[in-house]
């Protein structure tokens, strides 16, 4: 059994920068036509020397792949002639709340102040990625964070506002309540729940941000993804540390899928009979929702059994010396 | 300011064996008149000569210092004569459903089919420990086991079942529903929650099981044992392991606590306004609940700040490298 995959998009992606932009980035550029990199660095991507440098440095490290990295921006409150001159350059802007995850100390500490910047982008067309959470108990962050989408949403019904890596039942249901809701979910928060991580022995390589919820949470998430929710799109939320980052007493968030994603989700889809949606999960919906033309890059999955890589330099995957039904075998572009 | 605390119990304990017996033994045997060692070792403590031979290595590990192993008994189908035999031994027979933690293998696979042996138990007046916890969802593993303890409360109202390591709101309020129901609680439960496990970096060495819960079953925990609820028990559950045990892909679970419990308790318990009740949960409870006479040890904490050691040989503590406010400061037996 074999399924051709067009243009396939992973919206959510932490690609990192020196050594681990290098170890990391040829894995996503192989399988990905494109993905939206996540601003989140030291110090985050705030203007457009930033972006561009960032970007020729993804450019390098993913060559000879061809391989489109969709550039955000990292919130701040920006004036429209700085927005205007970098909107061609962006997909869209990426609002963190203030210390919610990793490299977020600039983030946004006053939720409604920053409700002008919204307005602009609004205005310009551009896109609003979110990570939603609040400051709550760690369970709670995303569903606490629910009525600001909510607000957001009604406030700015022309913006398209993309609820990032969603892992709960709330998140998904909201989709359905206003059209310029989208959202991202990545593939380890369809596949795991907090017993995975802390169930048995704990596992700190599926220790993320958000952290992986209950058993309900993960089925609803999985369910709209197998019915391709049109509003749904894959983005890993790749997210490298060196192990010894991970295997430590305090143990970094993030789970490194990239190299990993297709044939684990063409494994998923495919288990569950629904093949068929993949496409529209893993690409048709995204370009959709941000007006994107697809990329001429097709991808070819076998069913055959895969064992993932232990390691990848310094990172241990998700999923790490596990064997996978499906395999990559074939990439054109 | 001190507080002098009379024969403090610790009613439960993982003493381990062998090298780590000799390092953990000890800080126990310093601070604690007696406490409840659990019997999961491998193999675990299911004979009269198992149990001799642990007491004995106990004992030369602790030396000089006067404490008492109060020994359980894993429990399995046992019969009546062994029982009667066992009964002058140890202070009660400890149940495990069959792989809910560490070196759990071997407990019990059926709970209605162990209700002969409970039978036995209450005619002999032995006491039942539980390690109550469901194979479910992790975070629903002690509410799904609370109407096992119902069940048997109600068919057992002679025997005297201890819920051990509670850490939700719905098993401190069980607690009054059955005059026969009593439990421990660990120094941890009172201070944690997920949220220090997970919600900013992952903290591995405050991964245990019982898995920390919510604010609000925190909360209930901590109003029980400031407000001494007469059948609720100090219980550390301090278990040891070394550190490439705990900073690993596969961490082990458990929180070394004993050398900082009764400081930290102190702390606690004045921080509260509570500290005249701190002699009825860390001992006058215990010895009402089992019958037992208080050991003459007295111990003496002072209001001064003292630093946990980040290392205990190969372990690290609860509340490493921190600054307690409280210290022992005389211990007299």
């Amino acid at each position: 059994m074999e399924i051709r995959l067009h243009s396939p998009l992973d919206m959510h992606l932490h690609l990192r920068e020196g050594a681990m932009l290098r170890t990391v980035a040829p894995w996503s550029a192989r399988d990905f036509a494109a993905a939206v990199v996540m601003p989140n660095l030291v110090p985050p991507v705030t203007s457009l020397e930033r972006l561009t440098a960032y970007r020729e440095a993804i450019g390098a490290a993913v060559a000879p792949h061809h391989f489109t990295p969709l550039m955000t921006l990292f919130l701040q409150p920006y004036s429209e002639a700085t927005l205007s001159a970098l909107r061609s350059q962006i997909i869209g802007v990426k609002l963190y709340p203030e210390g919610v995850t990793t490299n977020s100390a600039g983030g946004v500490s006053d939720l409604t102040a920053v409700e002008p910047t919204l307005a602009l982008l609004e205005d310009l067309g551009i896109p609003l990625l979110v990570h939603g959470e609040s400051h709550g108990f760690v369970l709670d962050r995303e569903a606490e964070f629910l009525p600001i989408y909510e607000r957001w949403a009604q406030r700015f019904p022309r913006l398209t506002i993309v609820m990032e890596h969603i892992t709960t039942a709330g998140a998904v249901a909201l989709l359905d309540r206003y059209p310029n809701l989208a959202a991202t979910v990545t593939l380890h928060h369809l596949m795991i729940t907090l017993d995975d991580m802390a169930g048995g022995l704990l596992n700190p390589h599926l220790f993320c941000k958000p952290i992986a919820k209950r058993p309900e949470d993960r089925a609803a998430l999985l369910q709209a993804a197998l019915a391709a929710h049109p509003r749904l799109m894959f983005g890993s939320d790749s997210a490298p540390h060196p192990i010894e980052r991970k295997e430590a007493a305090g143990c970094a968030a993030g789970v490194f899928s990239a190299p990993v994603c297709l044939p684990l989700l063409a494994e998923l889809f495919a288990h569950h009979g629904a093949l068929d949606r993949l496409q529209a999960f893993v690409s048709d919906n995204a370009c959709a929702v941000y007006g994107l033309t697809p990329l001429p890059k097709t991808v070819t999955l076998r069913r055959m059994p895969w064992q993932v890589p232990d390691r990848y330099g310094e990172v241990v995957p998700f999923y790490a010396g596990k064997t996978v039904d499906w395999a990559v075998v074939a990439r054109d572009s």
